[in-house]
């Protein structure tokens, strides 16, 4: 399979991006970095991108922003970091690479633990990662015959645990091959309209 | 009980707003009509609304608008339709009016059963939907202390049947005063963080 993996220098996106590049051909893309530049909140960039790279098997994206901090501290327009960077950057990786997709073609979005356990500074997380759970479903519905569409919803990674770890109290870091493998699960299965929640 | 009911004119707001009605004080607020005027689009004008009623034992929000349209169809312009309505409408309504509730108060939001099951045409609903869900999660985790916060998710309603029905296809609507009694028990119980969802 040709795979594009946005957000490839990544904590997790270079763990995929290594994990698929044993059987597959991997194209990484990034806003610095990467095979191909992208910048996932601006369409026109996602676009081009695609022009570049041509028709792929299966579009991955581990990258988007979201805003860290408590509730009480956050601004209106911190908000919209999360919902133009994680949520409608998806959206837009969604609406645009579809039609650069071969048959059978999947894309796999990526949320995170903070959905179902947001911790302490979390709200802005867990606000753009439940909106692309409820993104998955209606869309994965409306398109069920012409490509899968799925997400991976990570526990806190062990190559994030040092950095991150104490804002996630109580929770069991996973491995990075526990999580490419989910990733696996959306790219090489026949799943569509998952959440893919690799938390053990 | 004080309680403003925003959305006070529409389909759910209005029987809530009558429920409430019987025992308590009830201020009815709307974009175009309602005891007071509020745009929840607009932070000014909900600060405005709260300094006009002053403080209140309980906020309940049954406003927000989406976009209705099947994903092929939106544009990236037709997602922030409920990304400003419906999510950031009631994330605002939250960070204002916490300061304008009195001890004990509540906060109480409205999302519907499209978070769960969206049909053709609910890909902004389901978005907007969840990441409420992930909001009030998060918010009423920080603010325990402080203030009671929970989501009503309806069904189809019964008044709105008729007119939606066929958007909804196996789904049995539910009597208004079911989803009055779901306000109700967040209202009146002590719960926080709940989804109260009033599906059967």
């Amino acid at each position: 399979m040709k795979i594009v993996v946005i957000g490839g220098q990544g904590t997790i996106g270079s763990a995929v991006a290594n994990h698929f590049k044993k059987k597959h051909e991997v194209i990484t893309a990034s806003r610095n970095n990467g095979d191909v530049l992208v910048n996932m909140e601006n369409s026109e960039s996602i676009k081009n991108m695609f022009e570049q790279i041509g028709k792929v098997d299966a579009i991955v994206n581990c990258a988007g922003a979201t805003k860290w901090g408590p509730f009480a501290e956050l601004s209106e327009e911190d908000f919209y970091v999360g919902l133009r960077g994680k949520l409608m950057g998806q959206v837009n990786i969604v609406r645009i690479g579809r039609h650069y997709l071969n048959e059978g073609g999947s894309i796999t979005l990526t949320t995170g633990v903070l959905a179902d356990d947001p911790v302490y500074g979390a709200t802005n997380s867990a606000m753009a990662n439940n909106a692309i759970h409820g993104f998955v479903l209606a869309v994965s519905q409306e398109h069920r015959n012409e490509f899968r569409l799925n997400v991976v919803s990570p526990e806190l990674v062990e190559d994030s645990a040092e950095r991150l770890g104490n804002a996630f109290p109580g929770h069991t870091p996973v491995s990075m091959q526990k999580v490419a493998k989910g990733y696996e699960r959306s790219v090489e299965g026949l799943r569509t309209g998952e959440i893919i929640r690799v938390y053990e």
